[in-house]
């Protein structure tokens, strides 16, 4: 094996990756979340390597705000998962984070036992970078996990930032966490967020909160069947948990068996996951061809005074995007 | 006045839609559909000087579902505002009609009162354009009805596609018709509606149907307060209303004026069009992008190639969309 901080070939990584060597699967997603155009040849070469050895895990993503509970949630519901048997990767978004390696022993500490067993591997996302560049790392990281042998992928969002439509976009359930108590705590949820969710767990439902816990269950249930289902006709289930007992935990996995067996009949997963496939493939370029615009000499300036000019009504949006487009496009 | 199928200039256009001349506002907005670049030069110009004379209108969004009820509703809803002393403008978006005149002509006859008052103006836009396409067509068409005198602009979709986030982006208040019994009804609704709404009315609500409008209402009601409120801190209301004998019409009108009382406060109203200007300039540059990029000889079919492969594993997206993107700016 190359010492530690050789450049690894993609031959290197694809073996490394395959055999289930942490560490190399650790620096694969660090190349594949590099914008240096040396590293994209490597990962381009390593991710076609690896795609015929994608796809078996289940992707399940799990948001909600700071104070819901996640990390305590993920700690306890991941022991679970693992004595079932699933090797589980988790990877964590966290636009607020910063970039530095701060977080990624945050994460370690906020679960510290799965931390330390072997079939567990966590992973927070670089924080920091443009949108489309962490969703599209995340995407990448998730089937270099699956390379890996991870058969439980757990993506982490904070329910409160621009990822959760992405990580919906890359899942196949989508878990959200809630406090009973809706008033206050609901504040920091993005509209919109809710009717994503395949299910809604209510957290901390021990003690004296089970109560208010169950009462919360009824009216989100209540209320999510008068919200139209999904393509799929899926409607969300809402549940109570505790992760100081582990109250619910085997009913959110009986929801998650569930709705893959709803999903698997009739193809529709293998639907949602195509679905998926073209949705990144079309944000990839539109993402790319931002980045192409955005590099063009002069254009931040150019893009600046445009808005202004908008703002203050001088221009039609129309002829101020045709004047850029058309700079960027040199027509 | 020119004869009338001459060519006009952006001098007779602008001339005729500040006189208040209904052919001449119908042929602007045609020419502002117009992809030909003959017809763009003159409608820049167009726009840029009619700016100074918009912005003054309410801005509302009506969507539901085919059977909702919707033209019987504004059909009867617009004469009240008429009879108030508004202006009216109906600008309908339907991606399901074809571009014949026919649909023009099917508006007119849903809304036989309506089309014959002089106060009001009703125009459907063309369907069948790209998406991009209507939602800017119908925004440019809003601003050229604002130039012309009209002080309340209703912008009318169907529900069921892709065009309500594109109205939503464009309105002030988006009203969202339902039907009680929500059982069946919802099936046609797409998820993620139900939260942009600033107002829901339930509709029908009339002889042996009002009990079950008023619960429905109050379902709505208990279940949209568990949600979270968007980020002016406006709690979506619902009401009941019939178009047969006008019930709840007062009330849908007081709604209405509570949500521009606040948003007028603390300039919230003014911040949310800015934000809409912004958003409609990136959206038209994502827009005109993606045109030039489709544009590229040969992109479609190279275009399709790469997402077969993207399918079938032998590509990665990230891959496929870089060698496309670096063919259409043939970096």
């Amino acid at each position: 094996m190359p010492a530690k901080f050789s450049r690894l070939s993609a031959d290197d990584y694809f073996n490394g990756i395959r055999a289930g060597d942490r560490m190399i699967l650790s620096r694969a997603i660090t190349l594949v979340e590099s914008t240096l155009l040396t590293d994209k040849a490597i990962s381009d070469d390593l991710l076609e390597r690896i795609l015929p050895f994608t796809g078996q895990a289940r992707r399940i993503g799990i948001t909600g705000v700071p104070g819901v509970g996640k990390s305590t949630f993920i700690e306890r519901f991941g022991q679970l998962l693992v004595r079932e048997g699933e090797k589980l990767a988790i990877l964590t978004i966290d636009p607020t984070s910063s970039k530095s390696h701060g977080s990624i022993l945050g994460d370690k500490t906020r679960m510290d036992v799965l931390s330390k067993l072997e079939e567990v591997y966590i992973r927070p996302s670089a924080a920091g970078s443009a949108l489309g560049g962490v969703a599209n790392a995340t995407r990448e990281a998730m089937l270099l996990c699956e390379a890996a042998g991870f058969t439980t992928i757990l993506i982490e969002t904070v329910g409160v930032g621009q990822s959760e439509t992405s990580v919906r976009n890359m899942v196949d359930f989508f878990l959200l966490l809630m406090l009973a108590g809706a008033g206050d705590e609901l504040q920091g949820i993005k509209k919109g967020i809710m009717e994503m969710a395949d299910a809604i767990a209510i957290t901390k439902s021990d003690g004296a909160n089970i109560q208010e816990s169950e009462k919360a269950r009824i009216s989100y249930q209540n209320a999510l069947h008068l919200f139209p289902p999904d393509e799929s006709g899926w409607i969300t289930e809402v549940l109570t948990t505790s992760a100081l007992d582990g109250a619910g935990f085997e009913e959110i996995i009986g929801v998650i068996n569930r709705y893959y067996e709803h999903m698997e009949s009739s193809g529709r997963l293998s639907a949602l996951r195509n679905h998926q496939k073209i949705q990144w493939l079309n944000d990839l370029i539109d993402y790319l061809q931002r980045r192409q615009f955005l590099a063009t000499p002069g254009m931040k300036e150019a893009l600046k005074l445009q808005e202004q000019a908008v703002l203050k009504g001088t221009t039609s949006p129309y002829k101020a995007a045709r004047t850029l487009v058309e700079l960027a496009w040199n027509v």
